[in-house]
Formats: C-alpha cells, structure tokens, sequence
C-alpha cells in the first residue's frame, strides 16, 4: 500500500525543527560540520525524515488505532538532503486478533523513499486496532519474527561518512565512542515543558492528522494526546547534554510509548548504553542506547516497577543504534 | 494606492503554512507532484499567496476598520513561487455612507503583483469604517457592481496545468469532478482547536499587523481576536477530508466572516458544491464550492437561522471555484 | 574560547523571524527592494544574526549566570546571507569578585564569524556569576574600559549600501533622517501579548539552551524567564511604527534588561532620538536611538524613579545606531 501524499522538504523544515525541539547536534546544525564529516551538506536531522515518513502511513494504518504498541527494525538507509521528495509505503506483516475478538493486533513494514525511488528509511510498527465486524471470524494469526535489535553490522552509514577529523570543540563535546562503557547511565540534566501550540505546530509539520492530538473535543477528558514522535524528537534533543556526538541515529530497535504526554508536562531524558560496537566507516564507532524519557517528577534512573510495568512517569523506552566519532 | 513592504517569499513560509494549518493537497506538498500535473515546481499554497497580498492592504484599509464585510470577484491570476516578492496596490470603487452618519462602507479592489509585475491575484473587499470628520456632508454615494460569483470561463488556469495523468493514489482520494453533484455537502469530519500563539504566528507571517490580533489588553474583554483568513486557511485544510483533489483555489467568490473566532475554539468545516464547469485545461474540471466553518458545537449543515442571520457556531462562509481532476 | 555548535542560517530562519516578531523593515522583508539598495539579496534580520551568535555563547558564558547586567560596544561588522554558518567565540576582558566574596562580575567579548572567517558582530557583555570556590582568594580584579556608544566615524555599513534611490512608500514610511531632532521622543503604540510557546520557538531558534526559559519546574515560582533578546526583537519589530525608515541596526552602543519577562506580558516600546551622525554611504544616515521595551501598563515615556532606578514597567533600555535614508 502506497500511502498518500509526498512530501518535498527543505530549509523551512530544517529551521521549524531547530524551534521546535532543542537540538543542537552539530551535523544537522552546519553545512561547515557536516561536509568536514564527509557529507555534500547538513542532511535534515534524522527523526525529521522518520516523522515525515511515519506522518504519511498514520491516515492508513493508525489513525483510529487503540493504541501504538511498539517499533521495531527501523534503519536509516540514505539521509534527506532538501529539496528531496519523500513518500511512504506500508506492508502489512502480521495480524493477531485479541480474545477479546473485538480488536487485534497490525503488524505493518513502512519503507519511505526518495524521488529517485531509493529507500531513506524502514521501520515495522505494531497498533492495537478494533476489528472491522466484530462477528467475523477471527484472521489466521501471523505473528512476524522481528529481531530484537538491529545488528551492527546491518546498519547503514550515509555514503562517505568519516570523523577521523571530527572536531570536537565545534561539536561541543569532548566524548569520544571510546569514553562510554556498556551498563553506563547518563542523566541529560535538562528538562523542557510542552506547550499545546508546540506539539501540534510539530504534528501538522509532518502532515500526521490523527484527530486525537489536536481536537480538544474528541476525548472525554478534552485533552490533546501529545503525538509520540513528538517525545522521541524532544528526548533526542535533550540527549545533547551528554551525548553531544551521537551525531547520527542509524537504527530505531525497539521503543514503547510507555504512557501519555499531554501539554504542561516538562519532559526530561536519561540514557544507558546497551551495545558497542565498531563500524567500516573511518573514525566511526556505534553506540546503541536506551534513551528514555520522563515526567520532571521522575527520580533517578527508575523505569519499571517490581512487576515489571513501566513507571508512570515515564513516557518513551527507546532503543537505538547511534554513530560517534572514534579517537582513533 | 501602492501598500507599504513588499514581500519575498520561499521555502520558510512553505514549511510553516504546514506547520501552522493542517494541509495536505498534494500539489501544495510536492514537487515531484507538481511536476507531473505540468508545472515547474510546486507553488506557494494560494491563500499563503492571498494572505501576503491581504496583509499588505491592512494597514491602510482596515486598520482601524469596526468590520470586515465580505469578499467578492477575488481571482487567482499566477502561481507564487519560490524566491517571488510579492507586493500589494488597492484602488477604493465604492463609498457609501451609514445612515447614523458616523461610519459608512467602503469598497476596494486590491491586487498583488510579483517582482515581473504580473497580477498574482486580485480581489474586492469592503469594510466598515468609522467617517473621519463625522460633521462633514457625506461624500456621495458609489455602490460598485460586483459579480455574484467569478465566471467559470474567466478563472485562470496555472500556465501548464494537465491532470490527465493525475495520480489520485498519491493525492490521497479517489474522488474525481465527475463523482461530486450539485447541492452535494460534504462533512469534512476533521476539528481543530486553535491556540494564542498560533494564531498570532500566523497572523505576522503574514504581516497584518492589526492590534486586535495580538494585543490582550486592547479589547474590553482581554481577548485576541482571531484573522478572519486564519479560519479560512484552517476551514480549507480540514476540507482535505471529502475534497482531497480539489487542489487548486481559482477564484474566491464571495465571503463573509460570520462570526468572531478567538483561541480555544475548536475549528471545524464543510462544504456544499454550488456548482461545476469544465475548463480548458486537459483534465481540469472546476468545482463551486460553499467552505463554511464552525465551531465544533455546530449541528448538522446548519448556517442561518429562520430571520436568515448566521447561526452563532458559524464562523465562516466562503464561496469558492477550485480546480480538480476529471476522469477524462 | 571557540563556542560550540556552529549554524548554517536560510530561508526558514527568515520566515520564522516574520513569524515570531512583527517585524516589516523593507530591506528584510524584500529581496527586490534589498537591491534597490545596492546589496545583492536580502540579508538575515541583524537581530536574528545577533541572537545565534549570542546562543552560543550560552552554555559557556551565561547558563548558569545570576543576571545579565548590560550590553556595549556592539557592531554588525557583515551582514549574513542566506546559506552562512555562523559560529561564535568569546574572550574574557574582565573580572570583579563582589564584596560578598561569593560571586562577581566577568565581562566578555564575543565575536560571531561566518565559514569565510570573516566577523559578521562584537559585543561585549558582562554577567554576574557565582564564584567556584567561594573560599579561593580574590582574583586580581581588572575592569574593561569600554565606551559609552560606538562612535559614528566606527560603524560599519554593508558593502554597496545606497540609499539615494530610496522608496519611502515601499518602505511604509516618509520620514527621513532629516525628519528626526536629538530629544525626539516616539511612542510605538502598538502592543504585543507574548505567548509560552513563543518566546520557547524563538529562544530554541536561536539555540540559546539556558534552563530558565524553558523548564517550569526551575524556577521556585514555576514561571519560565522569557530571553531578553526576544524582548529585544519584539521591541524592535513594534519600533516599525514611527521609525520604519530606521532599516538597519548598525551598533548595539548599552543595553540593560531592566526587569524580566513573563509570558502574557504585553510588550510597548518608544524610543528616543540620541545623536545624529552622517555616513560615508550615499544618502545613508545614522541615528542614535534609545529603545525602551516596557509592559502595556506603562505610562507616557516614564523610565526610572526618583532615586535613578528602572520603573517596574520597564523591560529594556537598549541604545543602538540605525541607518536611515537621508533626502538628500
């Protein structure tokens, strides 16, 4: 299924990210940085590119889902530059009706691409939906295999990729791949709070229409549901205070929307490298990450409580491959 | 009368008409789109055109006006693209003065032009305005003609246009001229609730710089009225849902702010076809349309009440042509 | 000190500029008018290059300062085009521990360069930061001798800058240096109510990462601090009215944010003629103006109370040089 709607991007969505969330990665700050990296120029930043294409599959797959379950084999497989035109196309890969019968499980494969049909992106997601006639037999379960996590050595580096000059002081981190130990948390101090015109200015950006996050009139509660993209963009820019050269997210491994975020909260972040390993790009080292974010009100590093279930105020559990520069 | 500052517009005020409405008519999000209906590129959205050239005439017609009366013979006349600086020139065509002797309507036709000097759009509004010298004798009365609607054979095509090829997958909906009947309305089912700083975002995009729209302290009741073209560009965007392929607005022929709209109403919209016309361009059917707004607490298609005054949830009605593909 | 993160500007920083300040000084706004000037296109507002290269300087000079205590010898040395990167470094020129011991006084100059590196602005600025080890001796205290205003023989104009074919009806003003006496006062009276998710944009925008302004839980009274520099913007978007010929700032001579910012405060301006000096540019002027931002409650040109200090009314008093036509 091709979803509708392509989307030219350009210089004005590079600048509404940088006002909407507060990122400061210097390869898609500068054209100076990013072409001392071995990049043409600053490509639009990577989650831009992934709600553009996520915002296209939402009219098809998720816009009356119950709920958004999870993510999973998402990489990055060529960067955006602007001007480039990007349109999104879904395959269904699993289905699993509920013993409830009256609502399932989607598993859906969405690969966006470029105007010159190569793909940018893909990602498998899963939504709880209603059934369309609850009194339908139930649909012969498939439940795809999905790997837990990218493997290192399938992610995609953009083409010419090199820190071996990466320079540091610009970057404004002094951290190198080498200085991040497996099992190390890191709090990113910062914490921003969520303004209704912020989340839905960011939402309408990238064309995702689900009523739920802008009509206050559509739940019970007359609240607006903060898109969760929206968290995983802020999260990310919040990592910059402590992972400043974690320029690049190569792959999305797994994530879960562990609870709402509605407008008045103040969003914080904390991470835990999980995976090291090395990549064929000169000077390049990946880092996967847990990046968590939270409500203000969280304490330390807490996620789950003793059974297991995620704390309430904790919002997003992601789980990501990140590209650093090497000391070489 | 040349307005004051002209306007360069680009990719910025392409990505926060996105951000700011939430719009999905292809041609407006595509280049690759664009292309394949014909033309260079993909044009600025035509009512961020008629917003700049609007915004231009406030100051000197209705700054200081008691109220915004209606619109009639408003022609879109060129594509805005890229890189254009877009200025604004009205000539006053009617004067009548009220009854109580201290205000009266004046009538004027404005009209944009690019940086070649070629007409972009042009249109009649009138408005009421308080007389500068209650004691003097009333100015002699000139009430213009104007046109109940634009004729279908003076709407003016986009040099190129041909939606033989048209990719109705790609727009998003399989509605082509053909399947749409006169007297036909269409619920356009989407909400928006509207907020402060959006309005107020917008609003200065455009340049309108009247007070009433920004300053809390201006009105008796502390409140921000919201631009009436605000609410236009918002009923447009909903009106995706139901009218995905109407593509192009071609002419604005009458409309009226029914009612006043502030921050925190929830925006909803839908339309009735007034009538249809062929064009001269391949594949190109035109399509009148009514596009009212109202607040999400309007029932049903209700507009006026039995003395023929709009109901209180109305806040717009708008009488437009737009351009759509036909099957051929 | 090289400051981190360097910034490629364009078109979408320029429409957010439009959208977040209601700003409409003609050689920023158009592209066609810029060059009737004899510049080559349209430069980055002077106040958008100013707030990213201050943002930098943030996170090294001010992220955890007690106050920002004034502002002087600023020059806008080059203007910046579309597609520059800019990044900041700073110097510290001067040091006064208080007589408290635990804090004190640091001035620095900060000078903001393009990827040419050639400096685009200077300024210095002084803070008052806690001191690390309050039990350390005194540092030697050394206070910068800096000057009351740049001197107009000092200022530096745009390469090619040409006034004398200026169009005063484009512009939206027919006032002319000429036209303005040293003492002049001028109310601004427009007003603008600023909103959370506003003033939040714009501070991200410029990359400015100081917790305060962001982060309701920071402060014990859980309101966010609005930049100063966007008051400062704010102040010289509404300075239109009644200096819409003042079209570019060529010197920052003082400044102090004389009380902060809070959201829902409707900011006035008015300014006050300071000096007048010629140019060597054709038919190009300067004007020494003080600008006061002050909230809507405000009365008349009321600035300090008896003992000389700042009314609670006021915002801002910033001294500038701004370039005008003259007639020649």
């Amino acid at each position: 299924m091709v979803h509708a709607v392509p989307r030219t991007v350009g210089p004005g969505e590079r600048a509404l990210y940088t006002a909407l969330y507060p990122s400061r990665f210097a390869l898609y700050s500068s054209d100076v940085f990013a072409r001392a990296c071995g990049l043409p120029a600053s490509p639009l930043e990577d989650l831009a590119a992934f709600h553009v294409v996520f915002g296209k599959s939402v009219p098809d797959v998720s816009l009356n889902a119950v709920a958004n379950l999870g993510y999973a084999e998402g990489r990055f497989l060529a960067p955006v530059w602007p001007g480039d035109t990007l349109a999104t196309s879904s395959e269904v890969i699993g289905l699993k009706q509920n013993s409830n019968g009256k609502s399932g499980v989607v598993w859906v494969r969405s690969t966006g691409v470029n105007q010159h049909g190569a793909a940018v992106m893909s990602y498998v997601r899963w939504v709880m939906v209603r059934k369309r006639a609850p009194d339908a037999p139930a649909p012969e379960t498939v439940v795809p295999e999905l790997a837990g996590a990218v493997a290192a050595e399938d992610l995609v580096l953009p083409p010419g990729l090199d820190f071996t000059g990466y320079d540091f002081a610009a970057a404004g981190s002094p951290h190198a791949w080498e200085d991040y130990a497996i099992g190390e948390r890191i709090d990113h101090v910062d914490g921003v709070t969520v303004e209704e015109a912020e989340h839905m200015m960011a939402t309408r950006l990238w064309q995702n229409t689900a009523k739920v996050h802008f009509n206050a009139t559509f739940r019970e509660d007359g609240r607006r549901l903060i898109y969760g993209g929206h968290v995983i963009s802020l999260a990310r820019a919040l990592s910059y205070n402590g992972l400043g050269n974690a320029q690049i997210i190569a792959a999305i491994n797994a994530g879960s929307h562990a609870n709402p975020c509605f407008a008045g909260t103040t969003v914080r972040a904390w991470s835990e490298v999980l995976d090291k390993a090395e990549t064929a790009a000169p000077g390049v080292g990946a880092l996967r990450l847990r990046l968590v974010a939270t409500r203000a009100q969280s304490a330390g590093f807490a996620l789950r409580d003793t059974d297991g279930r995620y704390l309430p105020e904790v919002l997003l559990d992601l789980d990501i491959w990140a590209l650093m520069p090497r000391r070489g």
